[in-house]
């Protein structure tokens, strides 16, 4: 299940989570049309939304598109053997939550051990959970941003690979703070995904070390 | 006691409170003795630690260094009654926590409504109260920064006027991560008065407006 041929190396197939629109996973897609992502590719995209936009992303990209509803399973546990199930035939070695609303169990975050990760619209510890962006506004911060890290059994709690600030201006409103979060995060999160390929990335404890790329080639300069 | 004959305009007569090195105050200070901090002007120093080297560098710039060790009253309240009594002759209508570890109660805080501002070493609301910056590393985040509030009757919870984002990098100490909020609240914290003696400041609830200074003659350009 978690890597075939070569499990002790860094990951490179991913797939994508998503349960929305995914603006994130079009990120991945688009960089891993042009070469910039690899070594790291993206086999598979699953949403437990069957209607989610993301699925049709995934479809134009030619990457199989997996859609399993959660409502239609008994238990959580059900639909995530269902969704392991279902990615076995294209062998991910690391999973990618972009946008992905469902809590995994351990039972799922064990098939990839310190392979999973996602993220986040604010600059966490600060306001996880669902809602980031309204909950900066109602705060009233000037900073906030988008972290991407490693998932653990808590909700937005994992070690953090790597952070972006964005500021909130006096009369922004949430729609144009999530368009400048995005922004970071389709920056972002190919870079994280393209460095964990390259093996450049490494976590002790919830320390998290990243290696430099110093590619010149790397539009990103992100990691 | 709050203003004495501007009691509605914006304050210009500030009081800092200090506990330590008092490295903000010596950046306010300085930028006092070269006139960019008008029209604010720093009219007392009060330190809880008569020790305190913050208030050899008040006297140094000229300005009354009040000490009263809050060991030396029976109640946090005689604490603050003495602190008011102490400062009343200097007539300030505005305090800065500048590093002053003593909680504040309603008593105090009601003498200066809406004009005690503080300066927290990360980006609230994450890692409030003591020791911010070692709970920064500890989490692992790779960015925090400093954020000047208003001060409330929770701790490190007021309203947010300004806050500037700093970097943390692999290996970075605590004494590092420091020294890099410290210069950035270096600029902050005296931009923020400035501000606030100029009326540009403005706070509904808990959203701080700013109006932008727009002025070239302004080295700092934060606010």
């Amino acid at each position: 299940m978690t890597g075939g041929d070569r499990p002790h190396g860094p990951p490179r197939r991913f797939a994508v989570l998503v349960s929305g629109t995914g603006s994130n996973l079009q990120a991945l897609l688009d960089r891993a049309a042009t070469g910039v992502l690899a070594p790291a590719e993206i086999v598979a995209v699953a949403s437990n939304r069957p209607e989610a936009a993301a699925l049709d992303r995934a479809r134009a990209a030619g990457v199989p598109a997996i859609a399993l509803d959660h409502r239609s399973f008994p238990s959580r546990e059900a639909f995530e053997d269902a969704l392991l199930a279902a990615l076995a035939p294209h062998a991910p070695d690391a999973i990618v939550l972009a946008g992905f609303m469902r809590v995994l169990t351990p039972r799922f975050l064990g098939a990839f051990p310190d392979r999973v990760i996602n993220t986040h619209p604010s600059l966490l510890p600060a306001f996880a959970g669902a809602g980031a962006i309204e909950q900066a506004l109602a705060y009233g911060v000037t900073i906030t941003g988008c972290t991407v890290h490693f998932v653990d059994a808590g909700v937005d709690q994992g070690p953090i690979i790597a952070q972006r600030a964005v500021p909130i201006a006096p009369g922004d409103d949430a729609t144009i703070v999530r368009a400048r979060i995005q922004a970071a995060e389709h920056a972002l999160v190919p870079a994280v995904v393209r460095a964990l390929a390259q093996g450049r990335i490494s976590c002790e404890g919830r320390r998290v070390v990243v290696v430099p790329g110093g590619d010149p080639d790397d539009a990103d300069q992100l990691l």
